[in-house]
């Protein structure tokens, strides 16, 4: 079982999900595992609310966070990890199978599992802000999962993994060997990495600049900033990797301006 | 994912289910999964037929065998793996947490995994039908998993634990090694496992030798008969042995009725 330290390390994001019983599915599914946190990204109201009133609704859901975008939803965490089919996409960034995710998430402060809607499946723009994608090895004639069973699959497996390996508060309290002292030192020096809210901020900042400098034409600004996600994305900057750049951009951005 | 060879190897068995929408998501995981073998005990017929009539319905839920007892169902199986919660039960065979079992299916030659009724589960005579319990391993304060969730953890499981094991198969032919002709011989020399129809034929001609010996009181029969299924069960008899065991039975009772 997660204790609560690893549960407050996970997310889950349930981006514009459409079917009330599917909504209830999934945080029924975070119950049985021992998930608590539930955020909701522009959820259709109706369906929202009646999912929200239905007989034995779990009380997660009534305490769910509600947000306008998916950036705002995971703005606290350092990784972004997006799901769904990837049959007729080319993803841009790693794609992990479920099975393979533990090693990548083990040392990761604040994680967000996202799902999105039942029909499409998260859009280009959303899939831009996640850091990696997992993909659940179902079989190529029928791949695409039910929303509460894709849920349920992906925390069976976190709580799998975290089953098989100690956390890091549990190392360090039960076992202080030379092992557990060497991780606790490697976390003082290694920087806290950013969260996906420094990202959009660097990513606004560097946007504005970009227009202020006539970089390129209006018609690619979309373009633009999909790369751009991306592109912070993959480069696993530090919190304060993102201070000085934005420092350095704000500072150019001035100068332009003025 | 699953060989042809391993697909054919598991059977899903669902008791009894009641919601239509349940059993057309357990239809569904199993199509995500490439599992093929769908049999379905005792349904309430105008549920069983919604189920099969929706829209979307996978041709696995068509082709579904119907029987009429757990016992019908699992004939042909040398392994009957049975789920639910057991918090207020005292199960009388081995629980196995679902991570954990790999090594006990690995050499199963036809596993049945088998799920109760939405509201109740297995009965304590269809448990007794099980050769091991396996547990999901889910939060003490929201233990029961909606079925067609439980069916998808389960079923990801096994393929998990299927692309990690080599199949007996591709050993022999990909690597024709010491270690794959050890196993070959291996199987040659172990008799075959009984199937649970030997073992239910063998427990008929012991209760009927019981009653023809006057054994017990009437009142006690079904209480033996459940001992004796879990006995059986327990004491992973080959197809021989019960030929044997059959044998010696069958001439008692002639005996006893002459």
């Amino acid at each position: 079982l997660l204790t609560n330290e690893q549960r407050d390390r996970f997310e889950v994001v349930l981006v514009s999900p459409r079917n009330p019983l599917n909504i209830g599915a999934a945080a029924r599914a975070m119950a049985n595992f021992g998930f608590a946190h539930l955020s909701v990204v522009a959820p259709y109201e109706p369906h929202w609310r009646e999912a929200k009133s239905a007989v034995g609704a779990e009380s997660l859901l009534l305490h769910a966070r509600g947000a306008q975008c998916l950036n705002e939803a995971v703005a606290d965490c350092t990784l972004v990890i997006g799901t769904g089919t990837l049959e007729h996409r080319k993803p841009e960034q790693p794609v992990v199978p479920l099975p393979s995710l533990a090693p990548l998430i083990q040392d990761k402060e604040k994680i967000a599992i996202v799902f999105g809607p039942e029909k499409r499946g998260l859009t280009r723009e959303d899939l831009a802000l996640c850091h990696l994608l997992v993909e659940i090895p179902t079989d190529p004639r029928q791949p695409s999962m039910n929303l509460g069973q894709a849920v349920a699959v992906c925390l069976y497996e976190f709580t799998r993994q975290s089953r098989s390996l100690p956390s890091q508060s549990s190392t360090a309290a039960d076992a202080p060997s030379l092992d557990s002292e060497t991780r606790a030192n490697e976390t003082s020096i290694v920087p806290a990495p950013a969260t996906a809210a420094d990202l959009d901020l660097l990513a606004g900042v560097v946007t504005e600049t970009m227009q202020a400098a006539n970089y390129s034409p209006a018609a690619m600004q979309r373009a633009n900033r999909h790369d751009l996600d991306l592109l912070l994305r993959r480069l696993t900057l530090s919190g304060q990797d993102v201070r000085r750049i934005l420092g350095l951009f704000r500072r150019i951005l001035w100068r332009i301006k003025h």
